[in-house]
């Protein structure tokens, strides 16, 4: 196959009208298929799933230490939940605050609570602040974005590079009192698949921003979520800032939603004990006790760090030969066509690819039009509008093998599509 | 014995010297008792704890219709979850939001929304408010006054009668635009044990508050919590307020916390269609989904509100002779002296008693110096403080009978030495 800007107008059209037909074609199979979100496959729910009976049936089994866990208390978590997550994170244990099954709930309350109530070395509670800037490496997690937008931030796009944010951008725009933080998913990028080099993570921790509450939200939700290759070691951004001098500049983040079930695992941030004590004085106005019931569960079941890349190389026989369906199928139909640019990722849930610019939205449409439901267009960058039009999200990991290689065969046809409708057929 | 008002100087001064030899004879017990917070105690957590392992034991029992209850999704909880709800509170159940395992949180979250968005019918984000007012029937429960207190609402306290918050006082406070909500706990008031009558219920659903989005906070806790008698039915505040013609002024909450297992329950908020569909927008940037798994153990355990009430039953066996030994211990003891009135609840989870005014700190010191934790003086009031420093909540469902005969006896004599000391001794 030529590239398809090689071609002549003529060769071009002459493949538009079979793609065409083959789209007809796709349409009336009338596919019902999901590539939208980082949702676990129904394999990877049964292959914890003995974790909801098995383990909660002995009377010693409710007592963490002398703590009953059926009870109220212990609002900042179990302490042996605490200890899970902070050798999974390379933490300390007392930097731990496990809370709840979700950690997007816990990002957005800490926002919150900046907004309301300020931070630890806030002057006054961020809605009395005239202007709020936030730093949003993009493509970066749409759900991030939702946030910041929610409270009415103004949301500055940071470039990401293969290294990460671009340094040079976040450091000229940290001089500014009004930027406040930054998002980060440091490892296995959302939706790039990018780990944060050493020297990226050196300068994020080194950042002297104007703000004195300047606050890096480091989302570490694939922290152990290799699907190929061994475990990656990733330094410890908490004792990072520490060194550098900002011991209270981060609150990193991560959950079991990928490890054990999204929406019934158990959800933690991690920070200075100073930011810990802070926090937990506006957080027992709130809540009594998350559910130490279902943090006991994970406790038992995942035992520890070991344990947990144990299970986590089962996801990665599942996930993988659905990441490879993907980036073969790229591979054979659209690196010959030179349209597109994409990552291979060693771990996370996504695959970023950069189409023509001016393409991603039609080729979505199309998808759609065809039964396949992809990650809406623009949604990886901040207020859902990619200035290129170009970043489009696959999400592999819900459909069965079989289904996937259906939908990314729509996605290519559809991408190849648009390609050749934008250069003109 | 003589009333402690009728008796001479001597006559006290005898009696001061009985109870401090008793009140040093207690101590020297070293005793260490709670009867501080509503905290279900040991044989009731038994009762239900099978559910922590009997139930997702089969590939079935993971699917609510057809929906994985193992995987993200269905963001405002389990059809069926709602509908066990809407059963019991007599709601309809599109009316209910299922969500997490705690109420107090979805209150916080509630009022945090209102001050950082803004409701419904809000002209601005409460933030942008001069100044936001709050009613709060007092005595009442201290985490609601916490609640307002953090987001700096100016409290006012509106007296509470046996029939619930004074109406009068409370249709002349809405008449100002500032006053934006009240909190309520309309059966068995925490801590009086109070049922709102009918009459109340009527005249709280039919306010015309000046502020547009004045809200109702209807903190249902103690719905199902009957420890004597029969279960008593009670209007739905919903409905009620629909009919008045202000479909939105109301948010109602539940939970299981004390039907199950505290901490590790569910809890929801019921509200008008109008209200859930705007939370729903702002509470889609929080959170993907709640944990299901928890929403779906609780439907096949607690099945509905018929084998609810069955289970309430049980409860209600093991609290009423908590709340008998602490009633029985203040009839014998303390009603002859004349020293205080308490109610006789036939629900909820304390005993309210008011003692004689100027008294209530100093007992609770005696009681701490002698091993007794009890709820601190004041706590039932706005801002922690007391006028009268008289009210004290009396919490019996943790110790055991014959801890907490123990805790009231030491409460019984530590009462009586402060009223004799102020009395004068």
């Amino acid at each position: 196959m030529t590239a398809y800007s090689a071609m002549t107008a003529e060769a071009r059209k002459a493949e538009y009208a079979v793609l065409t037909k083959e789209f007809e074609r796709l349409k009336g199979l009338g596919l019902n298929l999901n590539m939208a979100r980082g949702k676990p496959g129904k394999e990877q729910l049964d292959l914890v799933s003995d974790m909801t009976y098995s383990l909660m049936d002995r009377p010693e089994n409710f007592m963490s230490g002398n703590i009953d866990v059926r009870n109220y208390g212990e609002m900042s978590g179990l302490p042996a939940a605490k200890e899970l997550f902070a050798e999974i994170l390379g933490c300390k244990a007392e930097q731990v605050f496990v809370g709840g099954n979700a950690s997007l709930q816990l990002m957005y309350d800490t926002i919150s609570k900046a907004y309301t109530h300020g931070l630890l070395h806030s002057e006054r509670p961020w809605c009395r602040e005239e202007t709020v800037k936030w730093l949003c490496p993009a493509p970066g997690y749409d759900r991030h974005f939702k946030i910041t937008e929610s409270f009415g931030f103004e949301m500055i796009t940071i470039p990401m590079t293969a290294d990460g944010p671009d340094m040079d951008a976040v450091e000229e725009a940290v001089k500014d009192p009004a930027v406040k933080g930054i998002w980060c998913v440091p490892k296995y990028s959302n939706p790039d698949g990018i780990i944060y080099s050493d020297e990226t993570v050196r300068r994020m921790a080194g950042l002297k921003p104007a703000a004195p509450d300047f606050t890096i939200m480091w989302d570490n939700a694939y922290c152990v979520h290799e699907f190929e290759g061994e475990y990656v070691e990733f330094p410890d951004i908490i004792s990072a800032c520490a060194e550098a001098g900002s011991p209270d500049m981060v609150f990193e983040f991560a959950s079991t939603s990928k490890i054990t079930l999204p929406g019934a695992g158990i959800a933690c941030f991690a920070t200075s004990m100073e930011n810990l004590y802070y926090m937990e004085k506006l957080l027992t106005i709130q809540i009594i006790s998350f559910d130490k019931v279902n943090q006991q569960r994970h406790v038992l079941f995942l035992k520890n760090k070991e344990n947990v890349l144990k299970l986590m190389k089962k996801h990665a026989a599942i996930m993988a030969p659905k990441f490879h369906a993907v980036l073969d199928a790229l591979e054979t139909e659209i690196k010959p066509a030179g349209i597109a640019e994409w990552c291979s990722p060693k771990g996370g849930y996504f695959v970023s690819l950069n189409a023509m610019p001016g393409t991603a939205k039609r080729t979505l449409a199309l998808c759609k039009e065809a039964g396949v439901t992809m990650t809406g267009a623009g949604a990886t960058f901040p207020y859902g509008k990619d200035p290129q039009d170009s970043n489009i999200r696959i999400a592999p990991s819900l459909p069965p093998v079989a289904e996937l290689e259906q939908a990314i065969a729509v996605f290519c046809t559809c991408l190849k599509m648009a390609a050749l409708e934008k250069l003109g057929v």
